[in-house]
């Protein structure tokens, strides 16, 4: 619940953005994360609202706020972040990376009112843009090849805004699955091991006689595979089934 | 310099994409997170090697390859993932959110190659296709709202794996005596299965006749288990014996 009201108080602005596309795909991504507050400053198109990239997400787009000016735009908001793809250029703004950002933006939004900035898809925020904000936030990105994306740079921002919150996880945790899985027990793991010994030697695996040696080394190898229980018993099944035939002779026997 | 090599290792492999823009718009990404080897299977689009949406990755684009099937396209990689936007569907695989699942990648990718699979826009990865996977990644999206854009999840998952930055060192931590061995390729498992659906049907362990089915299901049961190159290599040779004798007849056969 309380993760909700946080997302809530976001308001993602894009400044003077030149493909409604990218409007559009940033609104899915707005949604997909949680986050349904949009404003958009002086969009290059002003037919944005139709845009069809926003698979799922008319209605970010239907609610999204227009101003004039970036002023307007974050005026109720504490706190105001760039969005940059360069490094350190300007340096009257501290720059951090979209991993320390989190938990300062998501501490700040559990009071208050956060806007998040990124610039349009040619030249970025504009010095007058980031007059505006209190400091800047970097993707990570690969130095020979820094420019993100518009509406990638928004989807990979809002998952790390997501990501730290206690978001309610649909269902239950992820990963559980394997975990939940009981392993297969040691008795089973023996049988499969029997049968399989018995495969073996009905079909003349093992070259000499040491039936001891070999059985050592099939409970290794079974044991160092995960079996699940459920698994285990579905080998087991298999392993009973070609035994029976090796025994009673193939179908193709000759 | 070893975060470069590991990020060498990966290959995204885009599966039955529709849209060639989003192939584009996923090489740009990968070019910004500097995972550079783009592999394609079917693509709708034949032309999509000119997708102007790869701004600055044209080169990843035009170094893409192109296979008929994902058996190929993954079949030198021991750590075949695929991505998914449903929640616990597919109770076969393991589910792992995105931030649980990139520590577990990049320790992969520090030995060895990994594949990580993103389905159509429509519909996602195929039963099929999962068959493939040893488990499955979900980017946590909100409930209302699963479904990403293709080259925004390719962003996300990219962005999670950069992010750990250090990649851990190989063999440290959980799992040590697992990850010390190399594991199988899956070429490797994929013989595993053909050699045991060979034994299973020369010993009527099926009892409908729909062998693409119960290819899939032997699949995805190999994949559970955690086969090493060299333990798989001893199950190849088990299994082949086994067959050989099941096709020529049992010894003890009447």
């Amino acid at each position: 619940v309380s993760a909700r009201i946080e997302s809530d108080r976001l308001r993602v602005v894009l400044v003077a953005t030149r493909n409604p596309l990218n409007i559009g795909a940033a609104a899915r991504a707005m949604s997909n994360f949680g986050f349904l507050h949009l404003r958009v400053v002086n969009p290059y198109e002003p037919s944005f609202r139709e845009a069809r990239s926003a698979v799922g997400a008319s209605q970010v787009l239907r609610e999204a706020e227009q101003f004039h000016s970036v002023a307007d735009a974050i005026a109720d908001c504490t706190l105001v972040v760039g969005t940059t793809s360069v490094g350190r250029r300007e340096l009257q703004h501290p720059v951090r990376s979209l991993d320390q950002a989190g938990p300062l933006l998501r501490k700040r939004l559990a009071s208050s009112r956060v806007a998040l900035l990124f610039g349009s898809e040619k030249v970025g925020l504009s010095n007058e843009d980031l007059s505006h904000c209190h400091w800047l936030l970097r993707v990570p990105t690969r130095q020979e090849h820094r420019s993100l994306n518009l509406a990638q740079a928004v989807a990979i921002c809002l998952y790390e805004l997501s990501r730290g919150g206690k978001m309610p996880a649909p269902g239950t945790r992820s990963g559980t699955a394997r975990g939940k899985k009981m392993a297969a027990s040691a008795s089973e793991l023996e049988r499969i091991g029997a049968l399989l010994l018995d495969a073996l030697s009905a079909s003349d695996y093992f070259p000499s006689a040491s039936p001891g040696h070999h059985e050592e080394k099939l409970r290794r190898l079974i044991r160092r595979l995960n079996f699940s229980a459920s698994d285990a018993e579905i080998w087991l099944g298999m392993l009973r089934k070609i035994v029976w035939r090796l025994e009673h002779g193939g179908k193709t026997a000759d």
